[in-house]
């Protein structure tokens, strides 16, 4: 076992002890909320990563691409949501790992469910999901449109198809000013879901499921009755942006870039972590800063003006001249893209490294 | 042969004919202004691409990471520039792979250069570059300073090294208001470096050679007399950037992001091109815009109002509902990290798919 220390930079570390604490937490908010969590693995695209969830009481897990699909079907994952608007040109692929394990489609619109129609062969059931729009814009059908009543119908009465239930993603949660607002779209969430959910089964349909998500919901929603399943992604991780929406604190981030000062400068230090480290996402300040870093001397704490200001590719810019070797750990302003820059995370328990875990990132 | 109509999306087209244009032109151009080509693979991270450089006249490659150049070198290529002020906690990395092919290495501090002195077994000449701040402002030492001239000094009297000369990056290029503008940078550019060298010659110090280098200083310039070599890399591709900055024209850019729409909504649409596959770079207006959309209609053209407005994970928003399924070709605000994104070219000459090309974006 190496120390942080004798890692070539740059490096992302994933913290064991801050990831065990922040699912268990998740795990019990789940439980006191009286959901089922299926979380979502495109944070972390590990399988070490979602095994930890499945024992901290995960039931299935949700990805964002087809790749990913593949990849935890291919670690012994049998039960996953794609929880994406179903892309045409790869609903062969969808159908042939849905042949192999139970897998979950997500569609809101008619032509996604014909293509379905169209190319499943009915052997097995299709679970097929149904994507409501809470009130983030960003996809899925008006909760109360004719579109979502007939689509459940027509997939409710689809040989071969079965329908799962509906699904959101309260993704304008991350847009709230303050914890009061973050409760208030998640309330939101809640009630259109349900709602939307009513309105279904008053017409006969069945609705198994009423599935929702996103880390800050979760942190600040106070009830979840008539929702059935959690999607919650980056609690696993969380990251600056999080911590800006006061989903958790600085202590709680369980991934950091260690990155290191190659060029010295007068009013600057140059750093090996840029954007192929980082990613670009501008975070929480929209581009006021490219990642905080931790204080050397308050672990888990971060230092009161050290910044990453600015990334190009592979330079990095910390806003402060530091000898040529220095060594820094920078909070990543959005931890599910840093990760999907890296092959691998170094996994420590304080400055000890006691594994390396690869990352799937590959689409 | 496939179509491009039978592709899954989202996927990363290279269009050929246009990649070929691009190398012969910049062969052209660097033949007439008198200077040696040694692109910068970081644009492409593809053994292929590179291969094609060599065939237009690249006398050696370069690269901005070290994983790149040991990729290359995996590769046959044996001569290349990692043009990145060296990682010191990877100098025995760097040495290794020294000590199989013809590796410079960068440095701007005597820190690197001790690292370098104690680490290297002098067995064969280690080649340095020093790296001169030409104005950009990012790294290097300045072409004035003490400094500069006491490493030179101190690194051609080092046995085991061999001073390759000096190296500098016209960064700031990308800030140019106007072609004005930007010809004056790389008029700065170059004679900043040819006084630095005539003052290091000065000293009794060979500078061997003299390396300048960005896309859009390389499409501006009007001479290069005293520099030996140029580095520029995006202009195999080009992007939006470089279509705003006047490097090229759209019809020149030779990478594109084939997507489709997933979910039709009222006022936009929702595509599987997000930040996983073009990434978050906001491109030339800062954030006004993701990405540009070919006109479907005029190959090579832009269309007039269609744009990628924003992108998430792996959803991506374009100002207008469209059917789901429909296909688009989005132009990256920055080829190189768009590249960084995904496994493979999908390589083209018109509308067929003629080969896939591997991606080495691992860092």
């Amino acid at each position: 076992m190496n120390s942080i220390e004798q890692l070539a930079t740059p490096a992302l570390l994933l913290d064991l002890d801050v990831l065990e604490r922040n699912l268990a937490r998740m795990a019990e908010r789940a439980d006191a909320l009286g959901v089922r969590l299926r979380p979502h693995a495109k944070t972390h695209k590990c399988p070490q990563v979602a095994d930890l969830q499945r024992k901290n009481g995960a039931a299935g897990i949700t990805v964002s691409t087809l790749r990913e699909a593949e990849v935890f079907a291919d670690h012994g994952f049998d039960d996953i949501t794609w929880a994406f608007p179903v892309i045409l040109s790869r609903v062969d692929e969808a159908l042939a790992l849905a042949s192999r394990i139970d897998l979950g489609l997500v569609i809101d619109s008619r032509a996604a469910l014909e293509t379905l129609v169209t190319r499943h062969d009915r052997s097995e059931p299709l679970r097929v999901w149904l994507k409501v729009d809470c009130g983030y814009h960003r996809a899925g059908m008006a909760p109360d449109s004719e579109e979502l009543l007939a689509l459940a119908v027509d997939v409710a009465a689809t040989a071969g198809l079965q329908f799962a239930g509906i699904l959101t993603h309260s993704g304008h949660a991350y847009d709230a000013a303050d914890r009061d607002a973050m409760r208030a779209v998640a309330e939101q969430e809640r009630s259109v879901m349900v709602d939307a959910a009513a309105r279904i089964r008053a017409a006969g349909i069945d609705v198994p499921d009423v599935s929702v998500g996103s880390t800050p919901a979760m942190s600040a929603v106070e009830s979840l009755d008539g929702v059935t399943e959690a999607r919650p992604g980056n609690y696993a991780f969380f990251d600056h942006t999080q911590c800006v929406l006061g989903s958790c604190e600085p202590v709680d981030v369980a991934v950091s870039v260690l990155t290191s000062v190659v060029s010295r400068m007068p009013d600057h230090s140059v750093v090996d972590a840029g954007a192929l480290a980082m990613s670009k996402d501008p975070g929480p300040e929209h581009g006021a800063g490219m990642g905080p870093i931790y204080d050397e001397e308050r672990p888990g704490h971060l230092h009161p003006s050290l910044q990453l200001v600015s990334v190009s590719q592979e330079h990095g810019i910390v806003n402060r001249p530091m000898a040529v070797g220095t060594r820094l750990r920078v909070m990543p302003n959005h931890s599910c893209l840093t990760v999907a820059c890296f092959d691998e995370y170094h996994v420590v328990r304080g400055d000890t490294v006691v594994d390396r875990w690869k990352i799937w990132r590959a689409r």
